[in-house]
């Protein structure tokens, strides 16, 4: 089976499962594990933020992001399949009691026009208070342009809202562009990212802000149960994946870029790489019938709707995986 | 000045005044006002469901059906322009921790398609679940036809989810439709009616449903502090316009399309009637300018966005109102 | 039937009718309605206070109040048995997420020990923030004497916390106390007071403060759906008896006394007189058999816990209802 | 230093290292996890339950437990110092909007008459409907008698309420009673127990119940942002600690006792033991001034209030350190 599913899947490596034997740990919510410590302080340094804070999941990073920065009943922007928003079932209304607004743009953000439309009338007594903005980088794999998440942050910041950059993938955003994380997440109040995923540790994100942020985002994990005690185990994981993995994922995007190309000559189907992603359109919106008869073949992957299959490179997916994909993707398609 | 803001600027009239100042009343949260339970009931009938509750506003109205239909983290489907959502400061997620997901069509109800790509995967651990379809009738005065309502009922009620219909201008649907209040209530489990606005009572709203619901809104109208003592005072007002003016509205629609093709004949304008509302489009979206112009010419009125104006007729504009509404404002026109 | 319920049976007179069919009203929630404005005014001014919002209920001035003070997941501190939480069907909890913290002291106001305890350890990541301490004046009719209260304000302000003070029945407290309104509500963030109750006016509450949070206030009560729109005719009513009312409060006090005194002369009672409220104190957990014959009698009265029956004095009932309450509450014991 | 400060601060021995080194994991929000799996249905088989669900701390295995028992607005019945409540910054309100409602027994479960007086007037409209009863076994150390926590379950079901076990220390209360788990836990609906605390793991806590409880409680797990990766590496150090750590607890129980036998020796102290936990009762509440001077001569304990301190024995003490505490306390304490 080669398993293209998400790139949360992707087990620990051998010496990330050593480093994680010999981690040094203490009582987290006392504060007193090193290496949760030491996580948090290289990731804030990457992110070119004050400080970070070490939480269970990407979806508890994102939530205590839009916790400290939004009061109930306060607006959030969002695109309408942002994971702050569509992916996590609601959590934003029920946690923060947030409103939410969407976009649903193809890149991912919104539009200077939108933005402006939406400003108005904000001192009416029927309108909730603009609070937060919510961008993705990488956006379902696609990279936004340095300019354009600048002009967002520009605008959230010119009107009293913060902009919390949902970044589970920034890693690979940083790799596409060229630069540095902490080039990537200029601008935004706040930050999270993903340990797992394409940097392939077991369990465990960050959100990154200012120290005061921090401090607050530290509460809101206590309340929402996120407080685990010697985290040092899977902190030790994370910090191995930060330090070794981060490099590799040029590997990933290249074998994506292959992996798209290839697809693309196979009658039927057409393919684009973004970043580590596949998207794979199928005819006639069979999406779901081409997801089941590549699995048949060897090959998992997720119909994202009717017409769209997504594939992710990860880890665990080795040069010759590509090249057994790609020929159980022919011949699964020869046969629909 | 002719107020042409909104349907809700109308003062009572002295025949309504006298019922107010006459009404038998009781302790309404002991449930001993005779006028409040006369209001309901008659309310209830009108509208061919079992009991209705009488609350301060349609505001409270729509929230207290919504609270009662859905549970903390589940979706309420809506146009991004209703009322439950857009116009009441996020009041949906503040108060029960719903998530809104919208759909934003010029006719004011989703195509079927969007329906059932909604209810796709709906059992996903990452997906909230569907309880509510909301609707509104009129929407920005449009009439929904009896055959969509009835289609849009039948997806909710198939997928286990509930109707709810805004129905602060219902009187008006059923006047345009020429059937009878019941009839475009019919498939909604419940419905909201407003007593201020086109019947022109001074204070009060009502939510319709089973009895059981209508117990449970009962609470929930506790709950948020909608509990009034001696209401009957306010509510004889409301039976009095539930009596008198809903034929009269028929009136309304008439000088309505008066208006609007009065106004279409003036150079830059173009107007079109939706019962009671006229929505006057100006050029190059200058709706700002143009409203700020009529009101200096004495006609008041609101700017939909940039393009649009919004006229509402109302109980307190007579015929002669809408010729010296037509003269002024194409003198306004004329000078811009 | 003579009604001892509560202070909130009591129907307006014919005066007050009369002021509210002639009230001229305006459109409210566009802030133009001069009646509302001039009963915000006067209550503003006799509460010491900048501003004052017109509400639909006590419940929803105390809501609002609680609201603008409260962040999610914060401390409220108030009595066991204090409207805002236990009266109010857990409004707190359900509309701004606040955690209760309470004491049940019989005099209604907490000893500087308990709060001094209770102000310790804020700071640890386990323990909520406390933000508002809630006082009742009257509580249960009994006065909460000034140098406590103050006491109980300096502590709060001491410690980064509001004080608000439930003032439903604040006018008995003036009277009782021989000061002004505003001394009463003195050291308070905000103040909320009844019309209705002890004033006898049909609908309605306000609550007062500084100038900013009463604009915060304003879009609380939208949100919960407390905007009226010719809420004029009400107002009107409050304000007959905001102007007319305060003063014969003073006779419900003695008659109320009276009642005590002659009620705790009749075999197997005992009753005490606090402001309007009068107390007894049935024999062997009784309270409820005692009611009920005390209501075939002739005299309805509500039973507080298993020993005591609340008898309310209020603007309907006379010198004359007091002799007869008398002579029927010893008839009806005489046979118990 | 010889750490007494709590059971959570336990370091994995080194076969637990092992265990999660070897741990054979998968995506568990996939539920692809077999270690979890394993952890999941060993725990439920203990507890006598259908099924468990792993989270990353004890305070969301509670939270979760609420949640999928109390609609918002209901209330929760529990201790005053219940973890659940007091010890989790207010999450029980901010979560699930419950309304609480405290007792205050020194033994940690409420007396039938108190149930029975807050289970009445429940239908009175201003009131919050009764959800949930929360019990904590032990509770500070101390067992709940089983045919205390059989009337408060049969109470509850008899009144439509679940009951929820605290079972962070179930597993000492099952030692000390001489009886299984499943024992501890009959009669409660939803139980929590806790790996790390006296059992060693460094990670992670269970919530179990029938399954259909335990599928909703995956779901507001993921809303909380619970959902784990690769939680398998954390899930091997609970399996094994479920596994071997259990039976030794009962050494913990003798070291307390022993701890509690000697303090109590020491003038002005006074101490007894409750399963792992030793309460020390100071002097003149000087709680704070004696857990400084014990830290200042070796042992880390912390104040509970003004006048005890509390210490817990656990895994990394040892018979040798129960020694040399003895000493340093006295010492300690023949200086103050």
């Amino acid at each position: 089976m080669i398993d293209l599913r998400s790139d949360t899947v992707t087990r620990p490596t051998r010496q990330m499962r050593r480093a994680m034997a010999e981690a040094e740990v203490g009582d987290d919510v006392f504060e007193e594990d090193p290496t949760v410590r030491r996580l948090e302080e290289e990731t804030a340094a990457l992110l070119g933020k004050e400080a970070a804070l070490y939480v269970p999941s990407g979806h508890m990073a994102n939530q205590v992001a839009v916790n400290v920065a939004v009061g109930s009943g306060e607006e959030v922007w969002a695109h309408e399949r942002a994971h702050v928003l569509s992916n996590e079932q609601g959590a934003t209304t029920f946690l923060s009691r947030a409103l939410p607004r969407v976009f649903d743009t193809s890149e991912g953000y919104p539009p200077q026009e939108l933005l402006e439309r939406w400003a108005e009338g904000v001192d009416d007594v029927h309108r909730a208070r603009p609070a937060l903005v919510c961008l993705e980088n990488t956006f379902s794999g696609l990279v936004v342009p340095p300019s354009e998440q600048r002009r967002v942050a520009d605008f959230a910041h010119a009107h009293g809202m913060r902009l919390h950059l949902d970044g589970a993938r920034l890693w690979s955003a940083a790799i596409a562009l060229g630069v540095s994380p902490a080039e990537v997440a200029a601008g935004a109040d706040t930050v999270s990212v993903c340990y797992s995923k394409g940097l392939g540790a077991p369990v465990g994100s960050a959100v990154a802000a200012d120290s005061v942020t921090i401090r607050r985002a530290r509460r809101v994990r206590k309340l929402l149960g996120g407080g685990m005690r010697q985290a040092g185990i899977v902190a030790a994981g994370a910090l191995y994946a930060l330090r070794e993995h981060r490099d590799r994922l040029a590997e990933d995007h290249r074998r994506a870029d292959r992996l798209a190309t290839e697809v693309s000559a196979i009658p039927g189907l057409e393919a684009s790489a973004r970043t580590t992603m596949v998207l794979v359109r199928t005819p006639d919106g069979r999406a779901a019938d081409y997801a089941e008869a590549f699995a048949a073949h060897g090959v998992r992957c997720i119909p994202f709707g009717r017409e769209t299959i997504r594939m992710v490179v990860h880890l665990e997916i080795t040069e010759s995986d590509i090249d057994d994909a790609i020929t159980r993707i022919g011949e699964a398609a020869a046969r629909l």
